[in-house]
């Protein structure tokens, strides 16, 4: 059973509940941060609590607990889970307020979730893109606020699609909740301008370096199009083909090889996690 | 004591409580209202409704609510307030959503509060701003994101100011949670762009139109800083003159005739509402 770890105490998630006038509800004034375990460790924690601390920083909002003790709670969790692979959310916000506005004491939850992997016909397939003008504000800090993805639902369902494109000014940045990868020749591409800095990408980019020219710089809708192949990258979807965007098939509309190649080496990582 | 409606039921507000999944809490997917009760009656309550529900049309969250049913929940918070006056506060989220992300049924969130009257002297001597560069989101949708605001409070009182006036590329938006006017000449002036639509705005450009020439349009932070007089207006607020801009002292660092005028004209309809 999942529990959660809030301003210190540790209780069944369904159990837990919190005041109604905490900031990040009333005010949009929270970050968060997210991982899995594997093997009954958490990947990558160094690199995710760094992104952590970071944007805590970021949105000027202090940080209650440090980084052994948040390791500990995280352990805990998952034993408590009783899975050994098992999601992790952290969400920070500006706390209780008792005239709606003032931030006092944040507020700490640490979730223990299960996992949403993508399925596995989207391996093989790709997903379907929509493309969507627009700039995520504070792009590179993980705060809370995805309503225009939510906003959106109904015109990705309509569009056949799964996920949305960001572009602006002819330059794409990410998907919704994930970075965006394209391979052209022997180049892998991923915008360096207004995107997450995610923890997969630049896991992605490590593995990649000793087989590719990886190159971090600004991308357009342009070469998107017409790539060779794209995917893209999360804590949740590691490699996931993209293979549609609007009504642009990629590449032969199925998983590319050298994305397949990625994937494989970043599965044998986590594999030996 | 103050009470509140969540979702059918009415508590005493601090005893009422929310899950952690919701998506207004998790994901920003959330929009308010706001208004004020004058002698026993919500103030221009056809006007705050209409804006509540094209918010949460515009935010894609279908309003659980009836207009006359919402009037009644009102009236009996105020009631139970013991208060004549006291402020409301609609909020409505996503939802509680059990995979972190999927709308099923939205929140829907009414609590009475103490009202915040900006000091007397505020309305002699005026208020300080900083001028920041920065159009918010979805601007003429009161969504619950004011993280800009809450990021940037050091900072502006380190600055001796009290709120923060948004502007970009030279044109001036509004603070951050009031609209901004000027008087120029016998020209009542107020940016008709990237602005919250409010109630009281809209109350005070029909006040004011049989005694000034009234603009909505396009206003230059230069326009802003040569203005005779400048005043804020919300809720809240009603009409609270704005003397400093950063180093900028307007007129003669008092509250002006004009606006004195107006306020009185407001003063007097929330009297006899």
């Amino acid at each position: 059973m999942h529990h959660c770890y809030f301003n210190g105490i540790i209780t069944p998630v369904h159990e837990t509940t919190m005041q109604i006038n905490d900031l990040g509800f009333l005010r949009g004034y929270g970050m968060f941060d997210y991982f899995q375990t594997y093997n009954g460790r958490p990947f990558q924690w160094d690199m995710y609590w760094t992104r952590y601390e970071r944007s805590a920083k970021s949105l000027n909002i202090p940080n209650p607990i440090g980084k052994d003790e948040a390791y500990g709670v995280v352990m805990e969790l998952l034993e408590k889970s009783g899975l050994s692979n098992c999601a992790m959310r952290f969400v920070l916000t500006g706390g209780y307020a008792e005239d709606s506005i003032s931030v006092t004491k944040p507020n700490l939850l640490i979730i223990s979730e299960d996992t949403h992997p993508s399925p596995r016909s989207e391996y093989e397939e790709g997903i379907s893109v929509m493309s969507h003008e627009f700039v995520r504000d504070i792009p590179d800090v993980k705060s809370t606020d995805y309503k225009h993805l939510i906003i959106l639902r109904d015109k990705i369902k309509a569009a056949g699609a799964t996920d949305v494109l960001f572009h602006k000014d002819g330059e794409v940045s990410e998907l919704s909740r994930s970075n965006l990868f394209i391979f052209k020749g022997d180049s892998l591409i991923t915008s360096d301008k207004n995107v997450l800095n995610g923890i997969t990408r630049q896991t992605l980019i490590d593995l990649a370096k000793p087989h590719f020219n990886v190159e971090e710089r600004t991308v357009t809708l342009d070469e998107v199009l017409n790539a060779d192949e794209i995917f893209t990258s999360s804590t949740t979807k590691r490699v996931l083909p993209v293979t549609k965007i609007d009504e642009h098939v990629i590449g032969d509309g199925k998983m590319g090889d050298k994305s397949r190649f990625l994937l494989n080496l970043i599965d044998d990582m986590i594999a030996n996690w």
